[in-house]
């Protein structure tokens, strides 16, 4: 039997309230099912610092590195807002999307009908809303050299970041992007600014190349970053797959996540390339909200978001298709019986807490 | 009396069918109020380009910066998709920007109440809504050097630009949202992503220092960019003044926009320092929305954002604080009249064309 060794950093805030429903569902499973799975837990973001003074430790680093999946929680805090640039929270994050080299991140943004309600768009606007976008997460501004303030004396410093994609980079995470649409309304729409970048034009050009040569079955539109963020509010039900860069991606995605009215609700999947012999692909799940230190530890966070997270990991790491709608399924039924964590509570609902919430969820299922 | 002298670049689209009602307004405020303006035309864009071969002629370069205040229409459009980046369209519009050094980029996000119901967002959510945001456009990647795509051999290329902010760049910005948030609800917020980008650091850094040095009388927030934008669309009413960089402004810009409904209505002013001797500022007025080349030539376009930028001219440029309310005013009437073009156009309503929209409102003023 293959192995699944599940890689679980908590992280801050929430993190740890929303993944000990997962720890929950992880143990139910293999008790009642089977499943198989073996857990093992580290530390990332401002806890890791706090103990080990860097955001990652280089131990909990090979950890996920040989994991076949990695469940993450969520980072940072007022209490580390002060740290030193390079070892501030959201750095273990990113090493890690670094150093797995998870280039693909897929962002669904869908709409839960028992909270189309709750949105601040008009229902008709987003009730059914299904859309999926997939970042590009190892590329662009966030790691392109220079990245660096120089002290240019005077008073005067400088700051510089560097936007960098190559071809090849291109070439990936639309090939991802075409292929998830083939399994959905098979439209992508590629979102760059080629007006003004020119790593916007390689994008463009790329794009526009990939698609050509291997997925002319495909529908592909090409919408500027700032016109797609305009769309995105005024109609979003016009995308199937938005594919864009790791900037763009950081936005747009916040914005698709909002507008369903979900935001705790919304999970996603970093995913590397197919490893050459195995074909795994390294993978971290990780909901889209963030810590929320406001609401840490007060045992009302919303644990959706990590459980629909670890339904991904179940689909896309190791699978389990079945067991991956029968989760998503039961996180809906939930909805549908009106349980709602605060975040989504509205008249004559019933509210519950993190725990609760998690166990009705593990009922269902 | 001073010069009143203004250039106008109405541009690709659209643009010259919205110039033409902001001539008329033009021809009657001299007429009737001896308002004394002196005007000038060029070409910008794709027609620029179609005459000269550039996206701005150094000959119209120069009447911009001599003029008192530049109206600019919309540039771009199908026609010259193809055509080299250096003389796309929008390189005219950048070019004004830089060489003016148009660093100031105010873009008032207003919902009109006649309007409210037009918005994809809930009426309560943008009733009222009036949130002003200050770009940054002269600085970052837009302008930043290197900018380039480099051939790597193999089939590779490589894209880059780079983004770049000096501390006197980010003082200046933010002492202009400081000083505006003062005539308005006293209240910054400042946007960047600062725990990713070096740039965003920096951001963060100066414009805290300069709020302490100069404006402490100011609420001054820090927003990450993308958070920023997640909040814009929940709840845009906690914001009065936004201060960001030329990317982010681009794109959080369009989206507050878009809340309102109200696309083809707002207006932009683009303003630069001060003169040590004139005190005058060099500026351009342009309406938010682009050039719609799918409707342009059809008379059915909105005139209105390019009229508000006019008023935004009289306001900022001469002065005319009483004409510029005066005009809001008549756009604000005709609308309460139940006048709309096609693009706002709602039952009950009364559907006007370009021109008799035009009228209707150089009618009321
Ligand atoms: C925490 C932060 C570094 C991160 C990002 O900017 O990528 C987050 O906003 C995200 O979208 O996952
Ligand atoms: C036309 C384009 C270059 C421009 C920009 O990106 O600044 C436009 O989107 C704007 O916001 O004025």
């Amino acid at each position: 039997m293959a192995s699944k060794n599940l890689f679980l950093l908590a992280g801050d805030g929430i993190g740890p309230e929303a993944m000990a429903e997962v720890k929950k569902l992880i143990a139910a499973m293999n008790e009642k099912l089977g499943s198989g799975f073996a857990t093992d837990e580290g530390l990332v973001g401002g806890c890791a610092y706090d103990a080990h003074g860097a955001a990652i430790s280089d131990a909990d680093m090979e950890k996920a590195m040989a994991a076949d999946a990695v469940l993450f929680g969520a980072v940072g805090g007022p209490k580390w807002d002060k740290v030193p640039y390079e070892v501030r929270p959201e750095a273990g994050l990113l090493r890690l999307r670094k150093d797995m080299e998870l280039f693909a991140n897929l962002r669904p943004a869908i709409c839960y009908p028992a909270l189309a309600a709750s949105s601040s768009l008009k229902q008709e606007v987003v009730e059914g809303l299904d859309i999926l976008i997939v970042r590009e997460l190892t590329g662009g501004v966030y790691f392109g050299e220079p990245k660096q303030i120089i002290d240019l004396g005077n008073g005067q410093k400088r700051g510089i970041d560097t936007q960098v994609y190559d071809t090849f980079e291109i070439e990936r995470i639309s090939g991802v992007a075409f292929e998830l649409a083939r399994t959905r309304k098979n439209h992508v729409t590629s979102m760059e600014k080629r007006n003004v970048m020119k790593s916007g034009v390689l994008w463009n050009e790329v794009v526009t190349q990939t698609h050509k040569a291997k997925y002319s079955d495909v529908k592909l539109d090409h919408m500027l970053a700032d016109a797609g963020g305009m769309q995105l509010v005024r109609w979003p039900k016009q995308f199937d797959v938005i594919v864009t860069d790791n900037l763009f991606g950081d936005m747009l995605s916040d914005i698709a996540a909002m507008l369903t009215g979900s935001i705790g609700m919304l999970p996603s999947a970093s995913l590397g390339a197919p490893d050459a012999k195995t074909k795994k692909r390294k993978a971290l799940y990780e909901p889209v909200h963030g810590s929320a230190p406001d609401i840490a530890g007060k045992g009302i966070a919303n644990p959706i978001a990590m459980i629909a997270s670890f339904a991904m990991c179940l689909r896309y790491s190791f699978g389990m298709v079945a067991e991956a709608d029968k989760l998503e399924a039961a996180i809906a039924a939930v909805l549908d019986d009106g349980l709602r964590t605060k975040d989504i509570m509205s008249e004559g609902m019933t509210e519950v807490g993190t725990v609760a919430m998690g166990d009705a969820i593990i009922a269902k299922f």
